[in-house]
C-alpha cells in the first residue's frame, strides 16, 4: 500500500482508481459482446456503454451534447484541434500545443486573453499551476481535463462548441477520454473504417475503460458536491503556510490567481525541479516537475516561462497536487523533508 | 452465464476476456503512477507497461521491434496508413480500406495478388471468411489482426515493416491494440504532445487494458502450442458437414482456401444474412452477417463482392466463428436450429 509506504501528491499526474471506477470495470469484465453487433450479446455490450455515456454527459453538464469517447484527451485534443488554426495561449497542455499557434497573450498570473473565443482553445485549468481560466463564451474548444472532477462545471453553460476530458485526472482509468460536442458540429473523423462514435472515431470501443470512466465521473462529481475539495484546498493553503514560513525564497506560482482547490506549484530559484522531486522520491514523496505527460523528460516549464518567469525560476518549480485522500498529516510530512532538503540547498548555495 | 443460456459463436467480432487477461488488468488496477512520472510509482507503472511490451514481442515473434500501443487496430491502421497511397485488395477490413487504393485483384477464392509488397497492405487472414493469405515478402503493413491468437506466426518472419494487432480478437480487453514496426521506422505520430511510445503516440497509456493485452496474447499463443485450434478446426468442420448435409444450396465460401480453423462463412441466396443473424439470435445463438464494426449496419458484403459474388449471395452470408470455448455439442444445436429456419425459408420461396 502506497498509504503506509509512501505519500503521493501528484493527483494532477494521474489519480488513483476510484472504488467505483474499479468496481464497474470488473463488471463490464463478463460482458462479452461487441457493442457493434446485433445480437443479444452485443446489445447488451452497447447498453453497458450508453448508460457509462449518459453518466458522463450528467456529469460533465452535458445533456444533448454528443460525448464521442476517445483513448484520452491527448486523442480528443488532436480530433477537435488539427489542421483547424486555432488560436491559444501558451499555456497549453502538449496535446493542445501540438495543434495551435500560441499566439494569445498571457499575463503573469497566467490569464490568457482572449480576444476571439471561436477561433481559440483555452484550458480551464492548467495542470501545473492550477490557474483557472474566466472562460469567455463560445470558445472553440475548451480544455477541461484538468478541472473536470475538481471544480463544479457544466459544458452547457460554457457555449464552447467543444471540450476535451479525461477519465485518469479524476480516479478513472488510463487511456479513455472523451471529447464533448454541440450536437451536430461537423467533424472528420481521425480513425476512419466503422462507424462507431457517431462516426467521428472509429475502432472496437474501450467498454471497460468506458464503465470505469462513467463510474469515475460520477464519483467526482459527487465529491465535488460533498465539499470534498473545500478540505482539501484547506490542506494545500496549510502546505503552503509551512513551506512559505520555512523558505523565503520560494515564488508559489499563480497564488494571486483562482486555483484549483489541490494544487500548489512553487519554485525555488537555482534547484533545480527534476534535482527537487529526486530527492522527495528517495524521502517516500510522489511530486512533479512540469508535466508528467513528456516521457520522464525534465525541463525548465512552458507554462511558468508564458507566464514571464525567467528561465532559472522556470526551471526550479515543482508541483504538489493533493487528492480526496490526502491527509493534513501528509501535507506537513512533505513540508519538513522538503524544507529539510531546502535548507542544505540553500547551505550549497551559499 | 451466456455458457449455459445461449451460445456464442461470434469470436471474429470479439471474444471473451481470458481469466489470465483479468486477472492481469485487476493486478494494474492497483499500480497508481503515470508512466511518464520519474518517481517510484510512475517507474512501477512503466515496468509493468514494458513486461506486457516483451510479452506481445514474444507472443508475436516481434523481438527487436518497435510496438506501439494503440486504441485499437483501427488506431493502428491509421497510423500505419494514412497518406502512404498504399494499395490493397478489396477484401480489407474498413479500416485499412479507409486509407488505401482498392486496386489489388482478388481470386474467387479471396486470394489477394500484390505484386508490389513495398507499397502494399494485406491481411493475414480475412474476419468475414477466414481465408489465409499467402503473404509475400517485405509488406508495407500486414493486417494480422484476425489471424493472431489463432494462427502461429512470427512478425519477423514475414518480412514486413508494420503489423496491427488487436486484443480483443485473442481474449484481450477492448480498446486496445498496436503498431508493431521494424526498428526506427520513420513514423509521424497522429495524437502528438507528450513523448510517449517512443514519439509515434503520445497520450497517457492504457496501463490496465495493456497488461491485459499482454497476458491474453502470451495465452493465446500457448493454445496454439497446445493444439486447441486445431480441436476448433475438427468442430468447425463438423458443423459445415452438418449444414452442407441439410441444405444444399448453401454455399461455404473461401472453403477451398486455407482458412482461419475457426471461421465459417456460408451463404445462403436470397436468404439475407440479417435475417438469419436476427433469427438465430432469437434462437439463443450470436452469429454475425459481415463485419461487426459499423455499428449495426448490416449491408451485402464487400468481401464477398471482392470475390466475385454476386450481391444477392454477399448478401445473403453469415459467419459462424468458434473460440476455445466451443464444443461440439454447441455447434450441431446452432446447426440443428439453422436448418430449421433454413428449411422454413425454402419453404417460403418455393
Amino acid at each position: 500500500m502506497i498509504r503506509d509506504a509512501r505519500i503521493y501528491l501528484d493527483y494532477n499526474a494521474t489519480a488513483p482508481l476510484r472504488p467505483e471506477a474499479r468496481a464497474a470495470m470488473v463488471e463490464a469484465m463478463d460482458v462479452v459482446g461487441n457493442p457493434s453487433s446485433v445480437h443479444a450479446e452485443g446489445r447488451a455490450a452497447r447498453a453497458l456503454m450508453e448508460k457509462a455515456r449518459a453518466r458522463l454527459a450528467a456529469a460533465l453538464g452535458a445533456e444533448g451534447a454528443d460525448i464521442i469517447f476517445t483513448s484520452g484527451a491527448s486523442e480528443a485534443a488532436a480530433l477537435a484541434c488539427a489542421g483547424r488554426g486555432l488560436q491559444a495561449g501558451g499555456v497549453e497542455h502538449d496535446a493542445v500545443a501540438a495543434w495551435v499557434e500560441p499566439t494569445l497573450p498571457v499575463d503573469a498570473r497566467g490569464g490568457v486573453v482572449v480576444d476571439d473565443p471561436a477561433c481559440s482553445v483555452l484550458q480551464l485549468a492548467n495542470s501545473e499551476t492550477g490557474v483557472v481560466q474566466g472562460l469567455p463564451r463560445g470558445l472553440a474548444v475548451c480544455d477541461m481535463t484538468q478541472a473536470f472532477g475538481k471544480l463544479p462545471l457544466a459544458f452547457n453553460w460554457t457555449g464552447a462548441q467543444m471540450a476535451l476530458v479525461s477519465a485518469h485526472k479524476l480516479g478513472g482509468p488510463k487511456g479513455i477520454g472523451a471529447l464533448v460536442m454541440c450536437r451536430g458540429t461537423d467533424l472528420a473523423a481521425r480513425i476512419r473504417g466503422g462507424g462507431q462514435e457517431m462516426g467521428r472515431r472509429a475502432g472496437t470501443e474501450n467498454i471497460i475503460g468506458i464503465a470505469g470512466f462513467g463510474a469515475a465521473a460520477e464519483a467526482a462529481v459527487r465529491d465535488i458536491d460533498e465539499g470534498v475539495w473545500a478540505r482539501v484546498e484547506k490542506i494545500r493553503d496549510i502546505l503552503e503556510k509551512a513551506i512559505e514560513a520555512g523558505a523565503n525564497k520560494t515564488i508559489f506560482v499563480g497564488k494571486g490567481a483562482r486555483r484549483l482547490p489541490n494544487t500548489s506549484c512553487f519554485s525555488t530559484p537555482g534547484w533545480k525541479g527534476e534535482t527537487q522531486v529526486m530527492q522527495m522520491d528517495l524521502a517516500g514523496f510522489a511530486v512533479s516537475a512540469g508535466s508528467a505527460c513528456s516521457s520522464g523528460k525534465l525541463r525548465e516549464s512552458r507554462v511558468l516561462r508564458a507566464m514571464g518567469f525567467d528561465a532559472v525560476t522556470a526551471g526550479s518549480a515543482i508541483r504538489v497536487s493533493l487528492g480526496p485522500q490526502t491527509r493534513e498529516d501528509d501535507v506537513l510530512r512533505f513540508a519538513e523533508a522538503w524544507l529539510e532538503k531546502e535548507a542544505k540547498f540553500r547551505a550549497r548555495a551559499a
